[in-house]
């Protein structure tokens, strides 16, 4: 079916990185399949990083193996340098997603790189890459886009450099990211059609919002309103600080595809379907607090989707 | 100073008739108080309603002597019928506000009047307080417009009529609440136009949304964009459902001010200020789950909202 928007769930990556408890292959399969069952088209599984540093990820090639079987899912991993993308190609994701932050700051802080230093970094990636008969898709996502918790404001052209030079260095995509979870709806706006207007809208690949002060949604619609039409979240924003209720990661899965769906956005996802997926995370995942307010309220009394499709009978478990 | 976005706080009457616990008079008074301090313009402080039914409001109108005598806030009530309101304009409020539900099984339920009831009941109102020398403002707030937990969908039709016969009577503004948290930013913008346009922009009140499936920012940005410039919200979303975390009824007064001071529009509050208030209801209401997610977050570092007063001197304690 077309869609209109595509939710890219980064829930088994961003939000399993970001809690204590380590999840099982087997649920991680589980959750994978039953996503994509409810019509979820694209999920970032995991990341190719030190063990050491996240034994979260360290099953990773496993789980791009098993969602590789799933029929239509494309299967994205984080890589943060060649090693990581050497180790993605193998496992035959179909896009890599490269962090790269516009903070300087938080750059060597995360990855231990200056901006020259990634870019660099970048460039080898791109010409391993490039060199192979088939290859998956390269996007960097530029995190820390709309502010940082080291250096406050970052500034605009910033941005937009950073990405002229990306797509320069022969990335598919850029996309922004606001890690800090302090974005605005004016300052996406301006953000992102500034990039848009100096990649191409074609080499946008979309916004990863966060929540930390529950403007997400309202930055979504922002993001709508220029054109973004691809969108991340973590199913009941796995990942959140959970020292307090509602100190919270990523946008929540459930309330995104309620939103989009409730404004007739075709989103390929059945949203029953999707609301049930989160008792896997419940099971697998005990004493972690889950997010989400439309899995709490559920769906309003008739409520349909526009064009909600029935769940997918893949047969994958 | 001059504003470009109206907060009318409803936690003292909307938060506080949700929740168990009643919060005693001296930290009503103090919690109005610091959030007049912190730059709000506009409190509902109670209703005046049967003390059987809803304790919690019993002290309502000693909660608005107290409030009128901060100099500058607007001291609102809610009344349901012309009891209420005669006891309202005895207290001095400056505004009443009247619930009308655009369904009528609600109506029914909440407060066991059909439309043609109710409707008579507002006349009834509009009568004797027309008759008087000096009378507060009449606003109607029609409840369940954008759906209902009874009856599901509501129509537009329904909700611009309504609106119609309510100015037709003598109110001098109508708003529109999202009762169940069921509204999408499509929806607000139709709605809100159409009924914009039925009554004129100077007889819209504004808009009263709630949170239950995480769109009330979203639909605030909605209402912003048909040029909503009045929006109720509940300090620390209280009043929210208490049996998980998420579960949400108002939107939360500290993320609202956030997002609009952040998007550069002029609340005249001071948010850090209003951010402090928040200690007055974890030490009054002890147990009570609080919402909201800039408390917990904090503001970005470096964060400056545009215009941020310097919080009033007032010494009413």
């Amino acid at each position: 079916m077309n869609i209109d928007v595509l939710i890219s769930e980064v829930g088994p990556r961003d939000g399993l990185q970001n809690i204590s408890s380590i999840m099982p292959l087997a649920n991680k399969k589980k959750w994978i399949t039953a996503e994509a069952r409810a019509g979820v088209k694209e999920i970032e599984v995991g990341s190719f990083v030190s063990h050491k540093l996240l034994p979260q990820m360290a099953d990773t090639a496993e789980v791009v193996a098993h969602a590789l079987l799933i029929p239509g899912l494309r299967v994205a991993a984080l890589v943060p340098n060649l090693f990581g993308a050497e180790a993605a190609v193998r496992a035959g994701v179909h896009k890599i997603t490269i962090p790269f932050s516009a903070s300087e700051t938080h750059s060597i802080k995360n990855v231990r790189r200056t901006h020259d230093q990634m870019l660099d970094e970048v460039r080898k990636i791109v010409g391993a890459l490039h060199g192979l008969p088939v290859r998956p898709a390269i996007e960097v996502s530029i995190s820390t886009a709309f502010g940082c918790t080291y250096e406050g404001n970052i500034s605009e052209d910033k941005v937009v450099q950073i990405s002229e030079a990306l797509i320069e260095a022969g990335c598919d995509e850029v996309g922004l990211a606001d890690s800090a979870g302090s974005a605005n709806p004016v300052q996406i706006k301006s953000v992102v059609s500034s990039v848009q207007a100096a990649v191409g809208k074609g080499a946008f690949a979309g916004l990863h919002l966060h929540n930390n002060r529950g403007l997400g949604l309202a930055n979504v619609l922002a993001g709508l309103e220029v054109g973004v039409t691809t969108f991340d979240s973590s199913l009941s924003g796995l990942g959140g600080c959970p020292f307090l209720p509602g100190a919270a990661g990523n946008i929540v899965t459930e309330d995104l595809v309620f939103m989009l769906e409730a404004m007739g956005l075709k989103t390929g996802i059945n949203i029953e379907a999707l609301l049930n997926v989160r008792k896997i995370l419940e099971e697998a995942l005990p004493g972690e607090t889950l997010y989400g307010f439309t899995p709490n309220a559920g769906l309003p009394l008739g409520f349909q989707s526009a064009n909600m499709p029935e769940p997918s009978s893949i047969n994958i478990n």
